[in-house]
């Protein structure tokens, strides 16, 4: 069954998450009333009049619904401008190459005739990252859809080849045919594709276990207008700089990422995953980094602040009210406080995992935890790929959730998070709005951790108003993750909104350095323009 | 206590380790007689008048002796061309910066004058990565050893910082007061510094407990002629390409690794390493391949090959005529061939340690292995950091030996292993020699392993002639392991001795990408300009 894409909204037509009743009343609570706001239907979005172009060697299509499905990514203001009957910017056409010759093909012909090429997976970037770039220039997407599949299986070694354009389920079900896994879950797993995984340098939800897409891919093929990388899959190497690592994160701005060997691993049981209940944020990250510097081989571990707690579990058990004041007591007499911080442990379901399971619950004890059994973890597990359908289904009643995150050292991480709050906080305030700011912590490493910020505020039914409020909270969180001494991005990657502050972490001389890998690969300056390297702050065009 | 660095051989004044005469004997039955080979007292060796150099900023010593010193790293060629009594290139002057602004100002001053900079570690590249370079320009050896120390501990997120100078056993002497360990011990540990680990993308012995020196760099800073990487310490990121695995490998092409940030663990008890026989190469490999799919927590694997396991083990127990011949009627009842491979698993001693062991023994034992105690671990834990010193002993004696390294899949391990020792004795045959040639593996994958070939071979007195022997044993080597699919170096690095193979790994676009990193931060070219990216072979000279 193929399933549709919605257009301007995340996800497949036909499904949806909508808010409960508690949560509209909490949110209501904290927000005050929002104003219903309305989803354009496709077909009455008007586009600008594509371009010409010059033949590009592959199919190029210039149909309207197509541009306008490549026009932009996931990011809340791509929502918000596919929201009105009118967007600024589509690519020309959408190209989709048979195969590596033909991407070649492609990019020399946009080269020499200076079409802006923006390469294509699942189009699920929030950065900006795939957004057509408007101006003067053609543009077109370069949709790696056909460059798809299991190529080959080196069951030795562990090594799988697969095309670029291979999206998460078709990848793990191609996979566990031959009783395999590669253990890549981010939340866009449904709908993101291995080449944009490794473009954006992306960490899914089991990363603890699995290691991020970097950990995976051990040979790539790059091409590009100037060039191509072809790097061997190896299992180590001191053979000079990893240019493996410079292809991951390039987010299309050296070249496309045609194709991938990544590193395997026998199947094991599904993930399972128990909450415990500790008293306090530091609490938890207390506990998650004993767990870490113990070495318990979890593949999942997040810790919800004591606000995503009271959304996640708390609200559930007040809409029971009569189980909700049992569980409050049970909690209480545990000493469990009336604001607590849950934590998911999660390892698969075998005796190892269980083991795994065993150990992380004896240090939660020890940082004053109380076992809240499987439930929340079904739960979350359940919805795990939904929960971005939530964020159009809020925005339909006027509500919109952002998200934002980073990572930094465990001796960071505390003030950052209140800084980042606060920063969310204020430039709320600075709008007359009051807001909402959750946090969780989702990948844990030994020496720190990311940090997840969720918020919520009221959307000006006006996009351009919705978009500079978004812009101007935007802004200051992510002033103040840089200023904190967290990444610019953890997981999402720097696409356009990140870009300006990408030097506050590597320094401008960091910058020139990939700028001038990339000017050695496409000299002419077509790929992708506007992503990791241009300084100017584009969040409100 | 300071020790004195021995001149034109390995490691320190007083130290050594001479063959044994069973080993003697084995050599002189597989390569034929072989004539004594004079080493010339450093007083005695003669180099190029110093040129005239600018004022640089910091001290700079044109002394004899310190010049000698930093003109050759500790590769075959080196040793042959200081055993005799001229050498043709040396630095014009040794400079020690104290700081990251004096390091910047001779860069700088350098790179204005058209001096050739050649960053000095340890110096004990085997891959040419430190030789001077000879020519018309000028040249510094630029040592770091006053860049050393611990600048900071975070102990709460276990991250160390050092200055690049700082040698391996006074990092880990203040990190034990600590309570902490870093964990890299290549076999240089105790005469190469963080500083040449990191530029050389090193990895040691414990590498699969603790990982390379890749995973342990949090942060680095590199300091450049034209810029400087301030690379801040964080777990993860994904804010584009990563730098850090840019300087990781750059071996001194894209400026001086100053100072790094490395994710240090708690101290554990030291190695305990167990012996097993195998009864072959292949099931040796088979074994490996299952202990590292299980996920078994060692922090060391290594399995001699049949030749490397009779030098290793079996000359010893010949050499004690009747325990020998105990040992092999106990052998042969338990079905162990007559020319079996020694597997050495090795954890700390601890009880996680120790369940580590005894999951890797029954491993070893479904493919076939026989218990072979402590012994042959002790013995080699105790000889661990020794083992070079042998080869002046030999050098002494008119016995060549050189190393060659790999990594690659496992599906392609068997056949290089027959590919590149078929290389090595054709070689041979071609100058009319006989050699041994012994392999091992020594780190170890998920999807791969390191092969590690240690070959003998008689060497003329004529220091050219003894290059170009060598030269020619290492072409045959190094083809061999390009083409089969091995990466041109697991841990040796580049240098100028590899440098030729890379483009044929990375590709001639990989090369370019590389040279314009090191274009960007250094516009002049003065940054070790004959290692990494020159294509020329210099072997012989």
């Amino acid at each position: 069954m193929v399933r549709t894409r919605r257009l301007g909204a995340w996800g497949f037509e036909g499904e949806s998450y909508e808010p409960s009743p508690a949560l509209l009343d909490w949110l209501a609570g904290r927000l005050g009333p929002a104003a219903p706001l309305p989803r354009a239907a496709p077909g009455s979005i008007t586009l600008p009049a594509p371009g010409r172009l010059p033949p590009l060697g592959a199919p190029a299509s210039a149909e309207a619904h197509d541009r306008l499905a490549h026009a932009r990514g996931q990011g809340l203001p791509d929502l918000l401008r596919l929201r009105a009957e009118r967007i600024a910017a589509a690519p020309d056409a959408v190209v989709r190459p048979a195969d590596d010759r033909e991407t070649a093909a492609v990019l020399a012909a946009c080269a020499a005739a200076g079409v802006t090429v923006v390469p294509w997976g699942g189009g699920t970037s929030v950065t900006g990252g795939v957004n057509a770039p408007g101006g003067d220039r053609p543009a077109i997407a370069l949709d790696l859809e056909r460059l798809a599949g299991l190529g080959a299986l080196d069951e030795r070694s562990g090594l799988a080849t697969f095309g670029a354009g291979t999206f998460g389920p078709a990848l793990e079900a191609a996979l566990a045919e031959r009783g395999f896994t590669l253990g890549h879950f981010p939340q866009s797993f449904q709908l993101s594709t291995l080449g944009g995984w490794i473009a954006t340098r992306s960490s899914g939800q089991e990363s603890l276990g699995y290691g991020s897409v970097a950990e995976m891919v051990a040979g790539v093929t790059l091409v590009a207008p100037g060039g191509r990388l072809d790097l061997p899959a190896l299992p180590a190497s001191a053979a000079g700089p990893d240019l493996r690592a410079v292809v991951l994160g390039s987010e299309g701005r050296l070249g496309v990422v045609t194709r991938a060997t990544v590193r395997v691993r026998g199947r094991r049981p599904p993930l399972r995953a128990t909450g415990t209940l500790v008293p306090s944020w530091e609490a938890g990250l207390d506990a998650a980094r004993a767990i870490l510097r113990a070495g318990v081989p979890l593949t999942l571990l997040r810790i919800s602040d004591e606000a995503e707690t009271e959304v996640g579990v708390t609200l559930t058990l007040k809409a029971h009210r009569i189980a909700g004041a049992a569980a409050r007591a049970w909690l209480s007499i545990r000493g469990v406080p009336e604001h607590p911080c849950i934590v998911l442990a999660g390892a698969p379901a075998d005796r190892a995992g269980a083991r795994a399971l065993d150990e992380a619950g004896a240090a939660l004890r020890e940082h004053g935890g109380v076992g809240a059994g499987d439930r929340p973890g079904r739960r979350w597990l359940a919805d795990r790929f939904r929960h971005p359908y939530l964020r159009d289904a809020l925005l339909d009643r006027g509500i919109a959730v952002e998200t934002v995150e980073t990572a930094a050292p465990w001796s960071r991480l505390q003030a950052l998070t209140r800084e980042v709050r606060a920063a969310i906080e204020g430039a709320l305030g600075a709008e007359g709005e009051r807001g909402a700011v959750l946090c969780h912590l989702s990948h844990a490493y030994r020496d720190g951790a990311s940090l997840y910020f969720t918020f919520f505020f009221r959307c000006p039914a006006d996009p351009d108003r919705a978009v500079s409020r978004w812009a101007a909270l935007k802004r200051a969180a992510t002033e103040a993750i840089v200023r904190g001494g967290g990444t610019v991005s953890h997981h999402h990657g720097v696409g356009a909104f990140h870009a300006p502050w990408l030097a506050r972490e590597i320094g401008a001389d960091g910058v020139r350095v990939i700028a001038a890998a990339a000017a050695a690969l496409d000299p002419a300056g077509v790929m992708n323009p506007r992503v990791l390297l241009d300084p100017v702050d584009r969040l409100e065009r």
